[in-house]
């Protein structure tokens, strides 16, 4: 499903404005299983670029909502029984309707067993993974330096999404880096989230798996980037980067894109 | 307790300012067993109009939270197995204390389990349903068509409210149509839901569940035409909404009501 | 642990602006069992002061969350049943490591059993209980009286935070006064709830619980006052309040405290 020269035969840029056209006129829907101190912030940066989400946890309704969604989001970040099964259901799912999906392995470096199950979850290859330093360090067991996340994306057959200062994506072959964002975004809570269910958003209409969780990752930077000019802290800015999302032209998106 | 003359008796829009004032007035408890990516928005709308809210789903304290309010509002937006049992205790407290309730049968389109469950609570007589188109087709097994609308408020013995780009309120007998409202509304999550807690709060107050209906839906139309005006997209718009709410006043409901 | 004569030692407003710098430099983290209508704007307040915020819930987590972490909020909003096994283990847990906790009894007037269960936890010594006026009276059987805060105070053998038109707070020994704040903050859901993270966040830095509280309930309630100046509603103020607490400095809490 990977197209290792795709992101050679044309800028990340340039893929990331076509992919958020295709995003606002597919409108596709996302389900996402994801921590209830995110939900709300989700929801609305999911609307923002045109999609659908869906956010249910029953098990007797997940199997359905994930099946007739384009793409599923599986984050760690509250845990309680009900989410943990439903996750495993969700997963079962999206393999069975061969839909994308994403997993978030919030804050596996605070429990060991979050980070079993998190592997447990990885060994269902997920397209994607999207996490921060000291998460990837706790599932690859080494320093998140650029061999290490290529190496860990090859071994685990998945494309790796690690935020920081600057992002690194790589599907163990090719890797982009995206140097955008500002401060503020680690000041919101959830804005990681939100990024991982963009990048699900991405892969429901875009099958290079690479490409969509770069374009993600852009998006959210940039418009962090237009949000922290019109905010006064963490609060506005929260409020303001959903406006930049939807707000978000393309031609700003090639513009600013500090991608290599 | 229906009153099918009042709607004629005086305008709508007259009685929806009253009913405003009396909100503020009398601050009614309102308990809500919604979705969690709508509670805190739902409750921030039920804040800025006076109201009272509270959300707890424990088995042993939901039925004690309703028998102490003045409305309730069921709301299936994201399930699970606790918040399921609650809503059933919830709505028997309602019934058994004669109290007014509205069942918001959010994606009841998605899973046949879930229709099975609204049609269930249905039958418990809610005082309101209020739903989206394809919700509505879900239900009634029909176009939402305003004389699909009268014959299913009829044979279903409650007032429908169906959202759309008008909203239709029917009792089965009259029918109240309300133009206002903003286009944004649909790209923030949980403003569907945050209205039908404003039609709880304003059954708490309003006997006649049409014109309470009616009244919930101009406010939070008007108040997001207003919000609109203040907003550069739907995240400060989320923001703005309860901001108009807060401060809206009678004759600007009155002066924008496009309702007939 | 209490120091009965720091209060008197250096003014509380000097303290308050000493425990910000404090926590904005050592980024303590504090794990939050709190209500799902909350958590996102507790996770935010949290933030905007510099602290790390977790609120997973499961039960096999819990005790490694808290373990890893520098104070507990316990806040009783919402239940279920998970949260409330929950809640024990993390009681448990923040006093094998020593760790001070801050329990919010919300709404316990409204059903007995939480009441019971509130003082089934006070019994487990919290170092500060926060609660407004109504909680009061109903876990102290009477009016919530200066002479009755300090009387509770003393018998439970903690820290009384009882929020009103002035804060109060006691140790049972010493009383301060907080008289700043907005009417504005009673408008928008959770922000007791988030005072109660910052006094949990305070707690974590500064071992007078005393002055700890005081100085939480100084900052929050100054920052009421300035996000109230920017903002046209509960919403934008909801917003600011966020900015405010990012934005807030040592100087502006001294000039502004009305602290007796």
């Amino acid at each position: 499903m990977h197209h290792p020269q795709a992101a050679s035969r044309k800028s990340v840029a340039q893929s990331a404005a076509e992919i958020l056209t295709r995003l606002r006129a597919q409108r596709p829907r996302v389900h996402c299983i994801t921590n209830t101190v995110a939900q709300n912030l989700t929801a609305n940066a999911l609307l923002a670029v045109g999609c659908v989400p869906s956010m249910t946890l029953s098990m007797e309704e997940v199997d359905s909502f994930v099946s007739g969604a384009q793409a599923l989001l599986v984050n760690l970040g509250t845990f309680d029984r009900e989410r943990r099964e439903a996750m495993t259901i969700a997963v079962e799912a999206a393999r069975s309707n061969t839909l994308p999906w994403v997993l978030d392995p919030v804050f596996v470096d605070r429990v060991p067993t979050r980070a079993a199950f998190a592997r447990e979850l990885i060994g269902r290859r997920p397209a994607v993974i999207r996490l921060n330093h000291a998460e990837f360090s706790t599932l690859a067991g080494g320093k998140p330096l650029c061999d290490a996340v290529v190496t860990y994306a090859r071994i685990s057959q998945t494309v790796v999404g690690l935020s920081g200062e600057s992002d690194l994506v790589s599907d163990g072959e090719q890797t982009v880096s995206v140097a955008n964002g500002h401060p503020l975004m680690a000041r919101v809570t959830a804005m990681g989230c939100a990024g991982s269910a963009l990048v699900a958003a991405c892969l429901s209409i875009e099958s290079d798996a690479l490409l969509a969780t770069a374009a993600a990752l852009l998006m959210i930077n940039v418009a962090g980037e237009l949000a922290a000019e019109n905010s006064a802290g963490p609060g506005s800015f929260a409020v303001s980067i959903i406006d930049a999302l939807y707000n978000l032209e393309g031609p700003v998106l090639i513009a600013r894109a500090k991608v290599s």
